[in-house]
């Protein structure tokens, strides 16, 4: 007689890719949102593939077994943080590493693309305008990376290979991290700073009025993080009132950002649909990745990528 | 009693900045287009700062004595060259290495704007549209970069450091330089294929219907080089039938590109003012780099920048 295997509860809108390898050695389980709570209590592991939900914190509070496992396909966690979770011995763990080098490669993209003044170049094109300018050196600029994990340090990497003088800025500074009280001088020092870290608790709207307020008039903000690192009513003012040059936002408070937002129109803003880490293929990695660790845990070893619950994000090294 | 100072005469349409430094060393004399041919024959030196103006390949050949030295503020020399120029005795220098770093910087950023398609991005913005797409890695693709100068090496450096695999094809073939016959097996591998080469007999419209008829139809292709490299309907045409998928044009065939051109319409091709390689403090630079180039001349000393004026360009090394 074959052992029953573990029951896998798969949040998701769309099935995740790569699952069928784990056919005969687990026992796959697709819910919805809705009807999450009454899937958990059967759930060994919980694999929160649609990472846009909020259900597993809504979910999770009420009665029941738990999952011994939970893993996100996303970087970040605070989508399924709940006191509930963090106090109890389930294990979560995260999609690190899938998403360090394209995240960079798409800040570098925004940094460059600012640059060379590109968005006024494809809106000089549609009105068949020569409108010759000069345009920024990019290497020999300053750059401020506030977030000191895999995606953070990737960016930095990346900055840094196109000649940009690159800070990073962690929760407890360490070798080639500053800690939070360099925060200010930091980035008012900044050509381009950089908000790639994660939401908890002490990163909630860390950029506010105040910070925005200590940038260079000549500053460009990127956030690539999750939009509750920014006021964004703030930064709509500071963009406004020119106390920086411009901003490029991938990540929302409300997400998708409704239509009548008036963040699609603030002037010197760019407005992406959190696409920034996913490139082509990404869903498969994630897949991979799952069944990758799926295979540890079952084996009964160590699991990879384990988020600490209460600082909310993978401790670093 | 002071000798007479050299004179040096400077077509152009704003003065150079830096040339007051010169004060008692040189006697400067501005000229426009139309009267470059009454200003040649007491030139001892011209300054070609108006780098778009064809003015002296249409003056020089006219009778009298003829400058010395002939120093262009521009990397291509295809603007000034004649064949009585080239047979003279005349030096002709350029602006070698000002326009290196910039015109990388530039690539790279249209290689990576691309890549993450920041364009649609900023056309779903202004239609408020919250539209994810998968975007493409940068890291692991493939570039040709055509053109081994310091512009085409200094692009092919930028993109090695984000990950590109580059090819730099030249003239003649040498290390790290693939010849011309290898041009369209690398092409037809590549990603991006990068235009940097001189306007010269060999390669003028080089890109051509063939040329763009072995890319791959995801390929995209960059001219930052001299518009007369690229056969422009052929691109438009290549760009029509999806050929290839994309395109940007920093220089053409006509600058600046007349109203009515169509090349500002073709789908998939991002037009440019010819700016590519001109970061703040340009001028400066080209100014300061005449400056020295005159005090080595003025103290008989061996110029750098020579232009092979047979081939086009500053031979290599």
């Amino acid at each position: 007689m074959t052992p029953t295997p573990p029951t896998v509860v798969v949040l998701d809108a769309d099935p995740p890719p790569r699952l069928g390898r784990l056919t005969g050695r687990a026992r796959i389980v697709h819910t919805d949102a809705a009807h999450l709570a009454e899937r958990l209590p059967e759930a060994d592991v919980l694999l929160v593939w649609d990472f846009t939900s909020h259900a597993v914190r809504e979910a999770w509070p009420g009665g029941g077994p738990r999952p011994r496992w939970v893993h996100t396909a996303s970087a970040g966690v605070d989508h399924l943080m709940c006191p509930e979770l963090a106090a109890s011995d389930t294990v979560v763990t995260n999609a690190r590493g899938i998403f360090d080098q394209p995240i960079a490669e798409y800040v570098a993209a925004l940094v460059l693309a600012v640059a060379k003044d590109l968005p006024r170049t494809l809106e000089h094109q549609r009105e068949r305008t020569w409108r010759h300018r000069e345009t920024r050196r990019v290497a020999g600029t300053r750059a401020c990376v506030v977030g000191s994990g895999p995606i953070g340090r990737a960016i930095a990497r990346t900055l840094k290979a196109l000649g940009v003088t690159t800070a990073l800025v962690g929760r407890v500074p360490r070798t080639g991290v500053h800690g939070p009280d360099e925060l200010d001088r930091l980035v008012s020092r900044a050509d381009w700073v950089i908000a790639a870290a994660p939401l908890t608790a002490q990163t909630y709207r860390m950029f506010d009025a105040h910070r925005f307020g200590v940038m260079q008039p000549s500053a460009f903000f990127v956030n690539v993080g999750r939009g509750g690192l920014v006021d964004e009513e703030a930064l709509a003012q500071a963009l406004t009132r020119r106390w920086i040059a411009g901003a490029a936002l991938d990540v929302f408070t409300a997400e998708p950002l409704p239509e009548d937002s008036p963040l699609w129109k603030v002037p010197g803003l760019i407005v992406s649909p959190h696409m920034s880490g996913d490139t082509v293929g990404w869903r498969d990695e994630l897949g991979a990745q799952f069944v990758e660790l799926y295979e540890r845990w079952a084996a009964g070893r160590s699991l990879p990528n384990v988020v600490d619950k209460t600082r909310g994000y993978v401790p670093g090294h």
